[in-house]
């Protein structure tokens, strides 16, 4: 059995490969067409493509999924043209394949290109959410890449239905198919030999959980773009503007919960710590928010009446993605600086300040892939970036950093051209 | 044993971590006369340098080491002066860090910008040449990273003695030693450590043998960039100026036999076959070069009274880094451009040619890091690009492809500066 799934997907990506030359040779109008037959088709079967769904969700149902996993999971012809509206939207973006990223004329005459090429082959694995599949494939497709699809196997049938339109399509532009690979049918395993197929995909993007996250890292041996653990921060500093502070910090925690840009540990400058809790951080517990506080905020939260609970050592760095916020008072900014370099995951971190010198040393200081002063840790995301589409936030250093845009999921090659040039 | 070398590498690992804000603070001034400072003290002290060198040719003399290895081993007097000056050419480099790469005022007025900023922690694992030594500190120290080095047990006491000095130097200028730190003592078992110190180091570039390189990249938890094994091509097109071919493919592979730019398999068009292997071919076998041709070359080169061997399966994807060429008549440029397709190691491939539509199928179609037209594949360098100084040469497609300078070991992060912005 296991080798049979060896077989599979080592062939699934093979074949992925092997087709993504043709795809390689397209330029921007003849993909964006392409996209754009896709959407149309979509739509035009999304009777196919609902009840595929309701086969997926009679199931979960049945093993009794809990309401946001099946809020993910649920499609209907609304949700189906909302998925089909991505594939417009990726058409309508810029292409990133052929940008001239560098290039000069040595000494020597020899002319020297750095430019943007396709990626090759992008392994995408996440959870059962079917608006990934087309997601992925079209802005994998858009960058030139053939792509191969592993999501929940609670999408299973969603995600044939959706694969099997875009392959049908890709046929229909006279391409080959497999330019779009699933791989669900073969659940865990086949994750497992896709992180194996060195030499037959270029790049591995997890996106969901810490758990598969981790997983995926620690397996892989495709080169992998970790993405998406968010212990983010906010300072509210000595100086800040309570006014500004009371609505961003809302803003970053209530706005939306499960996200990996949202507010999981609110540190307060002890100079401002009293007033600065009052305000900012009773209403948040009004608003349902458990405060997991450490001494000091505890403390001065007594008064307020507003219910806390101690901090252990892990809240610091846990991410809650729930009604849940880790609080702690610093001495100082170089305490909180100092607490941001132990507990970061190194997504994104805010300082509320009106002190340009205590700006400065954040920006300058915090290393995440994202560093803001004055404004809400929510604006970490692709299409507040302008990037017109997201892959995934990238919290590592190699490669790309911060949100993921089209650009982020090509490569460069080099392009040297002589008249018979020889090394002295 | 085996946990004393996982504590003291971890604890070097966590020591250049912690040291290493000191370094992102400094600014480019300050960075340059740290270098400068290195070179002179290795040239003071050059005479420690060569006495520990001397130690280490003296056990690999009695280890009975290959000619090759001793001179990539060896350091005198000369060879310190030369080393130093790598140092200062570093220090004359522009800086990477604190470029902004780009940037914009979005619609809602908050303000964007991505800028470079050191990696963190380098790890470098490389073979016993002491010359790699100074070089990668020295350029992770420009590029505002600590670094991690091993280099091979053969050059421990050389090694020791040259990472002493720049320790030393750090020490004068209140910096913390631990910027540079060694773990040659540690043996394999070090780097086993080291390879798996996520979240301690950022990146580890493994420069050396195929053999070195596969361990890393098969073996690390932290994130790698492949360098270096070049299974590199040419082909001499039907319409090639053989006068210019002449000198191209003697240059690409005589001018130094164990690189990874160095010429390895030749690929002929038929229609020009007969006389591109005359005069092409036969003057590298007189230059001592052995042929393992395949059946038609073999036929043609019969006549010629070039010796050659029958090529094996295992010719087409051997990097002999040695006085070895595979030679290959192809039918035509599908079939070369097939051929590359499946033996290349994605390094460097040039094509000699005179027609128009050739150089542009062969530039869009190989999938290499670099790809030429008309000139030697020797000129796949950082130097000969204009880098002033490189790290290795990335083969793999992820954060870097083909020569690294200073901005390849760099990363970038975000700047979110707002004025009380929430997200609606």
């Amino acid at each position: 059995m296991e080798n049979d799934v060896t077989t599979a997907v080592l062939a699934a990506a093979r074949s992925a490969k092997d087709a993504q030359p043709s795809l390689a040779r397209l330029h921007r109008g003849d993909k964006d067409r392409l996209l754009l037959a896709m959407a149309d088709a979509l739509v035009e079967r999304a009777d196919e493509v609902v009840e595929a769904n309701a086969r997926d969700l009679a199931a979960a149902d049945a093993a009794g999924i809990d309401a946001g996993l099946r809020d993910r999971l649920a499609l209907d012809l609304e949700r189906v043209t909302a998925v089909a509206r991505q594939l417009r939207d990726a058409a309508a973006l810029p292409d990133p394949v052929g940008e001239v990223i560098r290039g000069s004329v040595l000494e020597n005459g020899l002319e020297l290109r750095e430019v943007r090429v396709p990626m090759g082959v992008i392994g995408m694995v996440y959870e059962a959410r079917p608006n990934v599949t087309v997601d992925a494939a079209g802005l994998s497709l858009k960058a030139g890449s053939a792509v191969v699809l592993r999501g929940g196997s609670a999408a299973l049938h969603s995600n044939t239905a959706i694969i099997g339109v875009l392959r049908s399509v890709l046929a229909a532009h006279d391409l080959p198919e497999d330019l779009v690979v699933g791989i669900d049918e073969h659940g865990r395993e086949g994750v497992d030999v896709l992180m194996r197929a060195r030499g037959l995909v270029d790049v591995l993007i997890p996106r969901g959980g810490a758990g598969l996250i981790r997983r995926v890292v620690e397996n892989s041996l495709v080169p992998v773009i970790e993405t998406g653990t968010g212990k983010t921060h906010v300072l509210v500093d000595a100086s800040a503007d309570l006014d500004q502070a009371v609505d961003i910090v809302a803003n970053a925690k209530l706005q939306r919960i499960g996200v990996c840009n949202a507010l999981e540990t609110l540190l307060v400058h002890r100079d401002i710590a009293e007033e600065a809790l009052a305000r900012v951080v009773v209403p948040l517990v009004e608003a349902g928010v458990r405060l997991h506080a450490d001494e000091t905020s505890a403390r001065l939260l007594e008064g307020t009446g507003a219910e806390v609970v101690p901090a252990t050592a892990e809240d610091w760095d846990t991410e809650y993605l729930a009604l849940e916020l880790a609080v702690a008072v610093v001495e100082d900014l170089d305490a909180a600086l100092a607490h941001i370099r132990a507990h970061s995951t190194g997504h994104t971190e805010s300082i509320l300040t009106r002190d340009l010198r205590s700006q400065q040393r954040f920006l300058a200081e915090v290393d995440s892939a994202v560093v803001m002063a004055n404004a809400s840790t929510r604006f970490s995301d692709g299409g507040e970036f302008g990037f017109g589409a997201e892959i995934g936030i990238s919290t590592q250093k190699l490669h790309a950093r911060g949100p993921m845009g089209l650009r982020e999921i090509t490569t460069s090659k080099w392009l040297v051209v002589g008249q018979g040039h020889v090394r002295p």
